[in-house]
């Protein structure tokens, strides 16, 4: 069986502002394509479809058209579950008629012991729940952080569990020493969210979502099929795409790169060789991220880097701070006039002139005078 | 063939504040057994199946186990429409799926040359739009009210309809001397909403939502079937329930009444009559509307009559305004003593004594003289 796998799709998802549909279009029209090109017999998508739990009308729209082009029109099965952006009732909706088409949405935790079975595989779909829920769920006092959820639902599976068949589980979590990015949302705060991979070594796969790196953990049969985009500027040197796993007597599993539309750049350098192009980007309509000196005296740099550069979405300046002044004062043992002067040469990279110097004596001791 | 017509199920809706998901699920439950019982072939949802155009969860949750009854475990066809409270983007979300489940979720402008055939029953689902969106639609700058939207859409059905065959049109609209009810939302303001019965004369049968009165208009061949439940205190007086129409050589339609959980109940009279319970009411727990005299000295009255009635949702003092102290001042040939004089007589029923008319006098007198 040859099975597509795929997760954090988070439509809806905005980048500093920018609305990213189009970005997502484009690369789930290669997803589609791959799918009938390959001709995948079952798609996998492991949680945050959708980017927040009340999504608007038109990420509902695109996710109802992709999911309506791999399930009906290519007749591709597809097994998902909801994950920590999702809600969970919303995402319910509709499911009792996907399910006649098998497109298997499962949300609810009263259904993880069911699994949905395609010829000898049987697939455990475990929707994302916190631990709150899940220790109200089993009556279980033990249940303090997501290991302990993981562990009592892979308790309860392995008394149902058939042995003899292919059994995969589908989930939504963060596996101990995988790298995380930027951009999942914290699945709780306070609790420790690492799950031990040693719960699952009774599945002969796992296919989960929530890490956004493809490659977030090392494991033979534990794989994250990243995010379908870049979603934040710690992602831009993380690879995007989706994994094919074609089960049989060894299964195989490779992971097949996607081309974004327009590609995340975060970029350090000065403003003036950005602004004249003297250094070159691939793209220059890419999703910049500029950190950049020289802008002390530029107005309005945004508006200029735009001109060229029409998708920035993010301008820091960077102060450089010239060896030769950067300074050790001791705020105590100074009087307000060298702390002042330290901190002009440091940000400006120059000294007073006499003037400044003039204005800052009269003006500041003049404050002190009278408010004395 | 046995068509169920229902329609403004609203749900979600509050009123004055009190969650009516329970009340709402009384009467679809008799109206699933009523299917189940009567061997209903069709239901046909005439638009407003929520309240709101991003429904709450539990909204969203009702409606999908009510539809999944009738559709899947009832195996029943479902034709719906989306209302004036409805999203259509929204409510269109699934729907590729439920029609392979012949449940028909008809929101989109573009299909209303597409009728439902069901034998020889073309159904006709015209989804609730405004005169804007029909005007740019049809590029038709005749097109200024709800008169024109349909005048339109009709020309367009006559175009294509089979003659042959048992044409009926389902539409969410305003029929022409049809009576309104308090809690139907205009559906446009400062435009006529009203629509021409006439249009409609070439379909054997219109089957209408919008109108919460089920005999909103009498007519032998366009039906409201009326709202799920009272809505507005407007609507006391009006019965709840569906239509059931018999096709056949001749179309028998009758209206079934349903019962609801705790009916409305607006109650004019004495504060003294209701507390003391010397006004008796068919059930203390209706949703109630008072409005009565007697309040002006009695402390929190909504409380002491919720320890009875605890469902009173609203309360209004009623002055009595005797007769012989009903006056009129004419204020540009009166003072201000005599204004005020006449103010408090018709307000309290009593002359003002000697001491409030002193009163009175000095301090709006001292009042004025300050600031002169």
């Amino acid at each position: 069986m040859k099975i597509l796998h795929t997760a954090d799709w988070h439509i809806g998802r905005r980048l500093n502002g920018a609305d990213l549909l189009c970005d997502q279009m484009h690369v789930l029209d290669q997803l589609i394509d791959y799918i009938k090109e390959e001709e995948i017999d079952l798609c996998v998508i492991a949680g945050d479809v959708f980017d927040r739990s009340n999504p608007s009308q038109s990420a509902l729209g695109l996710v109802n058209e992709y999911l309506y082009k791999i399930n009906i029109e290519l007749g591709v099965p597809v097994l998902a579950i909801s994950g920590n952006h999702d809600s969970r009732s919303r995402l319910d909706y509709g499911s009792y008629w996907f399910e006649k088409s098998n497109y298997h949405m499962r949300t609810s935790i009263e259904d993880i012991l069911k699994p949905v079975i395609i010829d000898d595989h049987h697939f455990y779909m475990v929707p994302y729940m916190d631990v709150l829920e899940a220790k109200q769920y089993f009556k279980d006092d033990t249940i303090v952080a997501h290991h302990d959820v993981y562990r009592k639902i892979t308790e309860e599976i392995h008394g149902v569990m058939d042995r003899e068949a292919r059994n995969i589980l589908v989930g939504h979590m963060f596996m101990s020493n995988a790298k995380a990015s930027e951009s999942e949302r914290p699945l709780s705060i306070g609790l420790s969210e690492e799950v031990g991979a040693d719960l699952f070594k009774d599945f002969e796969m796992v296919l989960l979502g929530h890490l956004h790196h493809p490659f977030a953990i090392e494991h033979d049969t534990i794989f994250y099929s990243g995010s379908l985009l870049k979603y934040s500027f710690s992602e831009v040197r993380q690879p995007k795409g989706f994994r094919v796993i074609e089960t049989g007597d060894g299964n195989k599993c490779r992971f097949v790169p996607t081309k974004c539309k327009y590609d995340l750049v975060h970029y350090k350098g000065s403003y003036e060789e950005v602004i004249n192009e003297a250094v070159r980007f691939e793209d220059n309509n890419a999703y910049f991220k500029f950190e950049l000196t020289g802008l002390e005296t530029v107005k309005d740099p945004m508006a200029k880097l735009k001109m060229i550069y029409p998708n920035t979405l993010e301008l820091r300046p960077v102060v450089e701070a010239h060896e030769k002044y950067r300074s050790t004062v001791d705020i105590n043992q100074s009087d307000d006039g060298e702390i002042f002067d330290a901190f002009i040469k440091q940000v400006h990279g120059a000294e007073l002139t006499e003037y400044q110097s003039g204005l800052f004596n009269k003006l500041f001791k003049g404050d002190a005078d009278e408010t004395d």
